[in-house]
């Protein structure tokens, strides 16, 4: 592996043996990329990296998803994962090819809509292989929801039973079949072939709580305590492997949620959806998610999914996904402050504006598109104080 | 006082002997408004609260700030604080006359741009009592902020000395007379005056950090001590008083900070700006704020500045006001479900997405005038899983 291309090696943010070391013991995962020569980390140590889900829902279609792709690109995701509902294989090859960054699926879409109630371990198997011989650079397996934890649910009841598109897919299949989770029986078979592909599991969180009453439930943590088991294992085979975490958490919560997971996963790389800390947030989903996302990732959290503002109710459109983007950019930013202590972004915007240098404010914002207004010229205050700007007024009085 | 208009007291939130203990030992004070028989209260054991900025920048007038005012209080804004820079004393009596919440003002700015160098102390209390005469229910005093201080950053150097805009006049109003700040030399007077009419001291936090460099160091703190001694000032002579916080601060430094400047300000409500985590969400400092004072609110802080998306370049827009709002209340929903166990809002949203009930999903957001697509109808999924929905499929399996 070329060290060099990596961000936070060029960068002096982690050292080679720092990272060779994350590497070795799983603590950080490189995910391949087919189209760019930058090696993308994710991990202790490293810059926390932001994913944006694109794919076929109802209503949209290949062009308008890849469209939505480019953008989350261009406002800085370092992933996307393709959520498709339909035409799978022909959407995954556009996604691998068109766009420049690791790709991430869930095969049990695609075997499930598939196959229904006849989808067996073999189909199951299959999709996920086809996946990998396309070129995925990671991939859900939502192995930790078994018979026994669903037979819980139904027991002890929740007052939202699964959220988890592949977790309710699963749980169904389960159900309808009187059958044991084909992703939890055949995880070591399926870790071979992750490692054979060099793609990353994803160890899906299928029972992530769906509002802040089912937070932190027995439902999570037996399912957690099932993907510690997977870590194990898959680190045994030789397999890289990520852990997918919750979910609706108050934020309270969160903190301890992490250093939790993390504990139970022996320090996996960690990659929330969220966490969302209120569930009332409708049409403005991005900013819970990046309140929640911003302490999840100080405490430890190494991989954020964004939130759109339209989660919940609706595809996002190109809008939303920039939304989405950005929100998480500033959430993955803040945390990066805490526990990397990256503060040069924070220096040079404050150069700039001690200077009232408007040019390179603009520059130093994390949102390089936004457009400065006409207005604004160099070494003037802006309309909110006017001439009574706080650094205009004392300026020559400070050197 | 009529404790049945108090919203915390109608709904349980708080007792009426802990809401009555906490006004006698100013760790809640209760709001004066001229135009609405609600009572607001702010402080331990009651909802956060939050406040708008609205008023007279370069290129607005006083119909749109009104305008502005009018879309806050429609979109939560608890309070509105007017911080024009012209034409003071025709605003200030408009707003209070339209507006139907607690309005709190920063008589120094007016002192200060109608006299600069030549104002003196009287000038300034003139215009305090101006201020208190024509019922403002709170009001910005910069005390804390001495020649001292200042001469400390001169020596010792600051990123950026002074943001504050009052902080910045006041200094420069010392150094240019080399006199001490009358409001620091004449704070019991003042108290006397905000007693007399029945109005809360919000002590100023003229040397709030304005980037991450400078986060808690000598300058600010140096300040909070003095703002601690004039809280004991304040309630010796029986005036109500908040205090102001930060300003800029790394997320894993905001717990420390609050908890400090309570312990400091002997448990007087906290009124924070933010905090602001990174100092490069330029274009979207709401979101940065959010995030801040989501995690202040949660270990203590009461009252919340809401900060827009045109913070540190414009005066905000219509729409820039109603996104500082929204993002503001969801930061404190978020946190009072964790220092209140406030869940209601979050319970009655899961059971309306449990039943897909879209009318209802729709009326528990926090943006009651949010647009409902309209192919969202009862019991039928979103566009997001179409048929998928993991609701809908497991539906039938879970009671």
């Amino acid at each position: 592996m070329n060290l060099e291309k990596i961000k936070e090696i060029k960068e002096g943010i982690i050292t080679k043996e720092k990272f060779e070391k994350g590497v070795r013991e799983g603590s950080i995962v490189v995910l391949k990329n087919l189209n760019d020569d930058e090696i993308l980390g994710i991990g202790e140590g490293m810059l926390t990296k932001i994913n944006a889900n694109i794919g076929i829902g109802e209503g949209s279609d290949i062009e308008e998803e890849l469209k939505k792709g480019k953008i989350a690109v261009k406002y800085g995701a370092d992933t996307l994962m393709d959520l498709s509902i339909s035409n799978f294989d022909d959407v995954r090859r556009k996604f691998l090819k068109s766009l420049d960054v690791p790709i991430g699926t869930v095969p049990i879409y695609q075997a499930y809509i598939e196959k229904q109630k006849d989808m067996d371990a073999d189909y199951v198997l299959n999709v996920i292989e086809k996946n990998l011989k396309n070129g995925v650079s990671f991939a859900t397996i939502h192995a930790g929801i078994t018979k026994s934890i669903v037979g819980d649910i139904k027991k002890f009841g929740r007052r939202i039973p699964i959220t988890s598109r592949g977790g309710a897919l699963l749980a169904a299949w389960m159900l309808m079949n009187d059958s044991e989770n084909p992703l939890y029986e055949n995880f070591e078979y399926i870790a071979e072939m992750f490692k054979k592909y060099d793609a990353c599991i994803s160890l899906g969180d299928a029972l992530r709580p769906a509002c802040i009453a089912d937070a932190s439930d027995y439902a999570q943590f037996a399912e957690l305590i099932n993907l510690g088991k997977f870590v194990k294992i898959a680190r045994k085979i030789g397999a890289k492997v990520i852990v997918e975490g919750p979910g609706h958490i108050p934020l309270n919560e969160i903190e301890s949620n992490v250093k939790m997971a993390k504990k139970i996963c022996d320090n996996a790389p960690l990659y929330t959806l969220g966490p969302l800390p209120t569930d009332i947030a409708l049409g403005y989903d991005h900013i819970a998610a990046a309140i929640g996302s911003a302490v999840g990732a100080m405490h430890g959290v190494d991989f954020i999914c964004y939130v759109t503002p339209e989660e919940h109710y609706s595809l996002p459109d190109i809008e939303g996904v920039k939304s989405g983007v950005i929100a998480s950019k500033i959430a993955a930013h803040i945390a990066d402050i805490c526990k990397l202590n990256y503060t040069m972004p924070n220096e040079n915007m404050t150069t700039a504006r001690r200077n009232l240098n408007w040019a390179q404010i603009f520059k130093c914002g994390i949102d390089k598109n936004l457009k400065k207004p006409e207005n604004l010229k160099n070494k003037k205050p802006c309309t909110m104080c006017g001439e009574y700007c706080a650094l205009k007024i004392t300026e020559k009085y400070f050197e």
